[in-house]
């Protein structure tokens, strides 16, 4: 059976998150329904990692493998028609109104040892805040509103103690399924731009709400209630509740995932 | 009484357009409730511009006179905190979940000669495109979304025959009440940035419809299915028949109002 990649932008609030569920929408649910759609039968879809309910992502990678060989620009049509037509059921909107929460950005015909989830070799995300008085209107649902002004030079200050191989215990949440507390944050860089603040990280892997709670941390910062350093104490304290509160999911986007 | 100019950003897809109506939800209707609730007394709002159904701002101009005088900031407030109100009773959501579909960025005490509309001396508006095969699923109904590649280097010369002082009859629409077609528009700029294509344009005043009949017209260029040259003909030809479709209002920018 062929193998085919796939490279997903989607908006995360419509969705229960990525992974397919008892109950509620999921990303993979709706790319399994439209699949089955494009084939006639049950297909399964792998992605590369397991966004939260209400995640963005604007590069998601996924796998499937399909019964037999399509031009790659048809999978792409044809998953981007049914996901529309089958959100549209589910939202009971038009599929005009409904538009696509999903899209499929790019699909590329792979070997059968390519996997999503466990070839890939780096991830990267990217943290959202608008910080200005006035909470968002156009971009509801798209960022994290801080009305309060933050300091994104003491943030950067805090959260380069978080960059390199670390015991992220302090930063995983606490039902975090991984056997090691232990990763490698290769990139943490906050941007300014206007109103909007950006922390962009990356890394082969990452825990379970890392960057919603390294974001969470940061924003301390940023408001003057902890001193940088003591991002430095929080990790090393080995300990969840050393640090700040987990970020809402609706700031967090899955940019990019990496392959060999 | 007090008079005080409002700086507004607004996602256009909830609303009938600006300007209150018998029947549908308006910027300046919820604007004028949202003002009541302050102040307690039926109050009028004045914009700088009557954008359309589905244009979106993010610097509209505004003006309203209060019967006491407030702290700027105290106004800023409670207008966004009302939005927020009455806008979730009007979708029937959650506040939170509804958002702040209309919110104040700044207000400022002027003078009672100030008027938001007649005292505006330069408008700027932009018209975004998503210029890729995929629909798009994080902007949805931000921008307008044209698979098919565009070459904006041809839309540029296009463009360019646009600006400055000319007849706008064949840019205008049909049922647009403005006394005259004569238009001097200062700035007409072709971006682009990745996957977007960003037409901006800056004048004194605008006819109705002007912006987007010049972005379905400058599509047509971008195509290929006219010569840049055309952009010329069907300005001079005076006859709105002359020049391309009008593009869909979701692209539409108002932003920035400019005063002396």
């Amino acid at each position: 059976m062929p193998r085919y990649k796939l490279i997903l932008e989607y908006d995360g609030a419509p969705f229960v998150g990525w992974q397919r569920q008892e109950k509620g929408l999921s990303v993979q649910g709706l790319l399994e329904e439209a699949a089955a759609a494009l084939c006639g039968q049950k297909i399964t879809v792998i992605g590369a990692g397991r966004t939260d309910a209400g995640v963005h992502a604007l590069g998601q990678a996924a796998h499937l493998d399909l019964p037999k060989t399509f031009e790659p620009r048809t999978i792409r049509k044809a998953l981007n028609y049914h996901l529309r037509a089958i959100y549209a059921k589910y939202s009971e909107l038009s599929p005009k109104d409904a538009g696509n929460p999903v899209t499929v950005l790019d699909v590329a015909e792979t070997g059968e040892d390519f996997h999503a989830r466990f070839s890939a070799i780096y991830r990267r995300y990217c943290y959202r805040i608008l910080n200005r008085s006035a909470p968002p209107a156009l971009h509801r649902g798209l960022l994290w509103h801080i009305p309060v002004a933050l300091d994104s030079e003491a943030m950067a200050e805090g959260g380069a103690f978080l960059r390199g191989h670390h015991d992220f215990t302090s930063f995983r949440a606490v039902g975090c399924q991984a056997q090691s507390a232990e990763k490698t944050l290769d990139r943490l860089e906050i941007e300014r731009q206007g109103d909007e603040i950006r922390i962009h990280v990356g890394a082969r892997s990452f825990l379970h709400h890392q960057v919603r709670n390294i974001a969470g941390t940061l924003r301390l910062v940023g408001e003057g209630k902890w001193p940088p350093e003591r991002v430095k104490e929080a990790l090393e304290a080995h300990d969840r509740r050393a640090a700040g509160p987990t970020a809402p999911a609706h700031g967090l986007y899955l940019v990019e995932v990496r392959y060999d």
